[in-house]
C-alpha cells in the first residue's frame, strides 16, 4: 500500500462545537499504532447517539470531534501486533469492542469487554492517549473509538468485525450499531419461540429491528406499542400485527396488553428508555414464562419499580447492550443472515445522501423522518 | 383394600383456632372422589408456612383446619378417573399441582398450573367444594390441598408425585416443599456453573437448600448472607465458604459482596422475602452474566426498586415458585438425586418426634431451633 505508514489527508465532517452544523474539512489521519487499524470508510449511517453527543446537553463537551459509528469500510493498513486483519479486508467498526482476553470476552454470556467497552467521554486512542486526527497539527477528538464521519479513520482492532467481502457495505453498514442492538435483543436475549406473542415498545430503528428479530423467530403475533399512531403503517413491514397507543387507553398499557393476550405476552422488548415503558414492558409479560428485555437507555435518575411478586410469578427481567453480540465473534454471522435473505436490511435504509450533505442526515433525524440515512463517502 | 370406598377413622392434628396448640382428634376421612387419592401419611414435617397459616395473622381465618403439607405416604385407594396411581404407590403430596393439561403445564418453562396452583384460602376439595374430613359429621377444613397432619388424607391426583418405593419416606418427605423450593431455585433457575461464586441470602431451611444446590452444581465459593452470625457454622455443612452479616458493615451489603468478589457474584438466591435483601441480591451480581433469583415471599406492599442501568449492564432478575419443579414430572428425579447420594437430606432433618408430640415441632419452629422436624405418624 502506497499510503501505509504515512499520514493520509482526507475529508472528514468535524463537529467544532455542540449543536452547530458539521463542517467538511481536510484532516490528517496518522498511521495506526500497535493493535490499531486504519480503515477507509465507504459508507456511514447516522444514529441517534451521534446526534445526542453532538447536542452534548448535560455532558462534558468533547470538541472538536469527529462523530460517527455506524459504518462499513476496507482496511487500508494495520499497526504492530495486528494479525487478524490485513489490508483489503472488509470491516464493520463497532463502538464497543472485544479484546478476547478479559473475563467478559471469555464468558459466553457477556459482551461487556473490560478493555474496549464503550466510553463516550474518551476522545483519544486507548493505546497512547493521543488522537490520530489533526488539522494543521491540532488534535481533533475521536468518538467511541470509531469516528466514521471521515474518509479514513483509525480504530482499535478489537472494535472491528471482519465480514464477508461479498456483502454490500452500503447495506450492512447499518449493522454496526442500532439494527444489531434491537435484533440481538430479540434473537439473543428475549429468544421468542415460533408462534409466540411479542410486544415491542418504541417503534424507532432499534424497536423495528427488535421487531425484525421477532418476525425472523417466527412470532405469530407482534404487538407494537408507541405514542405515535403513524408508526403502525411502517411497522407492518417488520411483521407488526397489532398496534397499541398507550394514549388511547385510560388504564395502564400493561393491563391492556394482558387483556389482549389472555394473560400476557410471551416476550416484551423495551426500546424507548422511558422508565415507565420499562415497567409496562415487564408487567405485561405472562406469568410462568414471560421475559422482558430492556434495550433503551434510561435517564440517570430513573428508578425501576415493581411489586416483587411479579418476579415470584416467574417473570424474568433482563437487559442487553448491543444485543448481546460480541462484535468480532458474532457480527460476521449477522451479515450472513442478511446474505441468506433471512434478515431484511433495505427497509431500514430510508434515505441516502452524499457525505458532503451530512447535515441533511442530521436534519432528517432531528425531524424524526425515516429510519436510517446512509452517507456515501466518495461523493 | 379393606378400607377402599369406606370412611376411615384415624388420628389427625386439628387446629381449632388461630395460634392455639393443635389437638389430636379422631377424624373421619371420606373416600376419594373423582380425580382424588386417599393417602396414608407415614411421615410429615413442619414447614414455616404451616405455622404462618396457623398463626393466621392478617388473614381470613379458615378454622377448624388440618394443616401440614410436607410429607410422604402410600396410596390407600383412588377415586374415579385416577389412572396414574394405584394403592401401594409411594407418593409425596405437594401444595401446588400439575394438571398436565393447562397452558402452564404444557409450557416447558412454567409450573404455575392454572387448575391446581396453590390456594391458601380454599379449605375444600376443588372437585365438589366439600371437605373430606369430618368430626361427628362436622367438616374440618383442608389446607393447600394436602392436610398431611392426619394419618389419612385425600389429595387431588395432580398434587401427588409418585416416587421410587425404595426411597426412605422419613427422609424424602422433606422434598415436598421447602427443600425442593430452595434446591430448584439454584439448580433450575440460577443454574450456577462449576467453579462459580454464589451468594445465598437467608440461611433458613430454604436458603440452605438453595446452598445445597450450589454445592451440588460445583460452585467453588458460596457466600452466606444472614443477620444471625450463629448460622455460619451450620451453613458450612451445606458448602458455605464465606459469611457476610450485613450488620457488620456500614455500606450496603451489595457493595461489600461486589468488593469481595472483584465485580460481583455469578449468581445470587434470595430466600428471606425482605425487599431490601431482594434489591441487594440483584445488585450484587456481576454485570455481563450475573443472575439473581428471588424465592422469599415479599410483603404485600413491598416495592422492588433499582436503577434500570443494572439491567442494561446485563444482569438478570428472575423469581421462582417451588423451585420451578413441576410436582409430578420433576419430583421423582429429585428423589433419585437423593438415592444417588448427590443430594444430602439428612443434614436438614435436625429433629424427629412422634406425631402425638406435634406441638413440640411447633415450639421448635417458633424458637427458630433446627431446620426440619419430622413427625412419625405411627407413633
Amino acid at each position: 500500500m502506497a499510503t501505509a505508514g504515512k499520514v493520509i489527508k482526507c475529508r472528514a465532517a468535524v463537529a467544532w462545537e455542540a449543536g452547530k452544523p458539521l463542517s467538511i474539512e481536510e484532516v490528517e489521519v496518522a498511521p495506526p499504532q500497535a493493535m490499531e487499524v486504519r480503515v477507509k470508510i465507504l459508507y456511514t449511517a447516522l444514529c441517534h447517539t451521534d446526534v445526542y453527543f453532538w447536542e452534548a446537553m448535560g455532558q462534558t463537551p468533547v470538541f472538536p470531534r469527529i462523530l460517527g459509528h455506524e459504518a462499513g469500510g476496507i482496511v487500508e493498513s494495520v499497526g504492530e501486533g495486528v494479525t487478524e486483519l490485513v489490508p483489503g479486508d472488509h470491516v464493520l467498526p463497532v463502538f464497543t469492542g472485544e479484546c478476547k482476553e478479559c473475563a467478559h470476552c471469555k464468558s459466553e454470556e457477556s459482551n461487556l469487554c473490560d478493555l474496549l467497552r464503550i466510553n463516550v467521554d474518551r476522545g483519544v486512542m486507548i493505546g497512547d492517549g493521543q488522537s490520530r486526527f489533526t488539522i494543521d497539527g491540532k488534535p481533533i477528538f475521536h468518538f467511541v473509538g470509531t469516528s466514521t464521519f471521515s474518509e479514513y479513520t483509525v480504530i482499535h482492532v478489537g472494535c472491528l468485525a471482519k465480514i464477508n467481502p461479498e456483502a454490500p457495505l452500503d447495506k450492512v453498514c447499518v449493522l454496526s450499531c442500532g439494527i444489531s442492538t434491537g435484533l440481538g435483543a430479540t434473537l439473543n436475549v428475549a429468544k421468542p419461540k415460533k408462534d409466540s406473542t411479542v410486544a415491542i415498545f418504541g417503534l424507532g430503528a432499534v424497536g423495528l429491528s427488535a421487531m425484525e428479530g421477532a418476525r425472523m423467530a417466527g412470532a405469530s403475533r407482534i404487538i407494537g406499542v408507541d405514542m405515535n399512531p403513524a408508526k403502525f403503517e411502517q411497522a407492518k413491514k417488520f411483521g407488526c400485527t397489532d398496534f397499541v397507543n398507550p394514549r388511547d387507553h385510560t388504564k395502564p398499557v400493561q393491563e391492556v396488553l394482558v387483556e389482549m393476550t389472555n394473560g400476557g405476552v410471551d416476550r416484551a422488548v423495551e426500546c424507548t428508555g422511558n422508565v415507565n415503558a420499562m415497567i409496562s414492558a415487564f408487567e405485561c409479560v405472562h406469568d410462568g414464562w414471560g421475559v422482558a428485555v430492556l434495550v433503551g437507555v434510561p435517564h440517570k435518575e430513573a428508578v425501576f419499580k415493581t411489586h416483587p411478586m411479579n418476579f415470584l410469578n416467574e417473570k424474568t427481567l433482563k437487559g442487553t447492550f448491543f444485543g448481546n453480540y460480541k462484535p468480532r465473534t458474532d457480527l460476521p454471522e449477522v451479515v450472513e443472515m442478511y446474505m441468506r435473505k433471512e434478515l431484511e436490511l433495505e427497509k431500514f435504509i430510508t434515505h441516502s445522501v452524499p457525505f458532503s450533505q451530512i447535515n441533511t442526515a442530521f436534519d432528517l433525524m432531528l425531524k424524526g423522518e425515516g429510519l436510517r440515512c446512509v452517507m456515501r463517502m466518495e461523493e
